[in-house]
């Protein structure tokens, strides 16, 4: 089985989920076509051009793979002209964020690691990747993103960036131990959502 | 006659602009002087930042062409100094805009075809340079970008890339590609200002 | 002495006050642990991550020094646990805050300075150091960032980012120059606030 295309597969599928997450968050916002089309794009990728350009990788990954730009794009026209369907698939969409969230954490720690950084900074990287895009779509609708409020979202990205770093500390064979990272952070994202697990809050507030 | 030396001059005219509105936009909110001087270098510079950095075109155009950041600041004092005789002058400062958008679009289209990036890419790079200054300073005032929600503003500044990229792909000379391009933009944003016209909105909403 | 190594030891000081004024932000705006770590991180580190990716200096110094991370996040910790026995500490960590914007605008306008910009660039680059991760911290809570509406603050930074410009062009030793620089945005930035300066409003509004 080829791992690497797999993973390249599900990847396009999790900018997707995030695409439709811009998108339907822009027509909430009553934004125009140029609004739903941009938060799209950023949700899907901007955690990641972030990502390249902390890190040096460019021109980011997001200007030289045009799929990922298509489908982002393609994520944004979706929920352009079928955000009424959309609202009735939450559930779905849910299942495909989370699954995107561990496919970026994982694969932005990896790209942190192969740029010669230590583990801790690549899991900080990795979580940026997974969580920076929907920061920057929140924040372009002028609310406080998600993600540092709510829900157990960057600490899944964590945990499946976590499961990677070991993996490969005890030297298992790489493609196992990504999708074993995917999944650990797949099921915790679920697993919170159906339990409405939350992350801590400061003591005494 | 030079093109690139009369591209150049347009470029900083644009950047005085958008400098501009970004001033005008800090003194409407009650920001100080720095308030004001941040605003217009965001406006004005940001859009080439976040595209040079995405690039790797770095240190930016805006650190190493010192015109530019001279430009910005001066648009930031002028509109310290004189934000009400700017206010009787909307119109002006709204060709000046126009012509602004119209230049980043080109050049920030044109310097992604040139670190070798395909022409979508280099489109929405395009883009970005010429509404990212004014998105910037529009979340450092919290609010929600114009750009994503009335007018025809970034759609103007993608037909000039589409412009200039089928010029280009057509083998014609550069500058009068350069220069249709930039025409293409500005003619359609001062129309669609005139007119009325907004980008289409998400059906049923 | 090893002024360097001084240096240094003060920066990750300077960095633990911003992650604090991030931590107390957060726990302000009730968000949850991730918040509280993210916005510390954002506060200590983002200014410098900005400047990085616009020099082109990359990896981040924030993702290659592991000190610089783990400072951050352990103040988003102390943020997180103590924030009421911190809002008792204003005046210390006001006082640390003022010795991290000396510390963060000599250092950013130094490393700029070494990848070959003009002084005038590199002073804007020291200020935005110094600043951006207080301006991220509160775009992050949709607030308009602080540091462009009161107070002196990125004028306090400019004042060192003078101090060192000028201190090496008149070819004074480094070390002696910089340890002036902060000081004298230390000193700037407390009379200021001991005094209740502001930076000058728009004439007439």
């Amino acid at each position: 089985m080829d791992m690497t295309a797999l993973l390249q597969g599900l990847d396009l599928v999790g900018t997707f989920a995030f695409g439709l997450s811009g998108a339907t968050l822009a027509v909430r916002h009553r934004l125009d076509l140029v609004g739903v089309l941009a938060l799209a794009v950023a949700a899907a990728l901007a955690g990641g051009m972030i990502r390249d350009a902390l890190l040096g990788a460019t021109p980011a990954a997001a200007l030289t793979d045009g799929r990922l730009l298509l489908t982002a794009l393609g994520a944004g026209l979706a929920g352009f002209f079928f955000h009424r369907a959309l609202n009735r698939l939450r559930k779905p969409v849910l299942v495909l964020d989370a699954l995107g969230l561990g496919l970026f954490a994982v694969t932005g720690c990896r790209r942190a690691l192969d740029h010669g950084l230590d583990p801790l900074p690549s899991l900080i990287l990795g979580v940026l990747t997974a969580v920076g895009g929907g920061a920057v779509r929140d924040v372009l609708v002028a609310e406080v993103p998600r993600v540092l409020r709510e829900e157990i979202y960057a600490l899944a990205a964590l945990v499946g960036g976590l499961v990677l770093v070991a993996g490969l500390r005890l030297g298992l064979p790489e493609p196992a131990v990504a999708l074993a990272a995917v999944a650990a952070a797949f099921v915790l994202r679920i697993v919170s959502v159906l339990r409405g697990w939350s992350a801590p809050r400061p003591p005494g507030t």
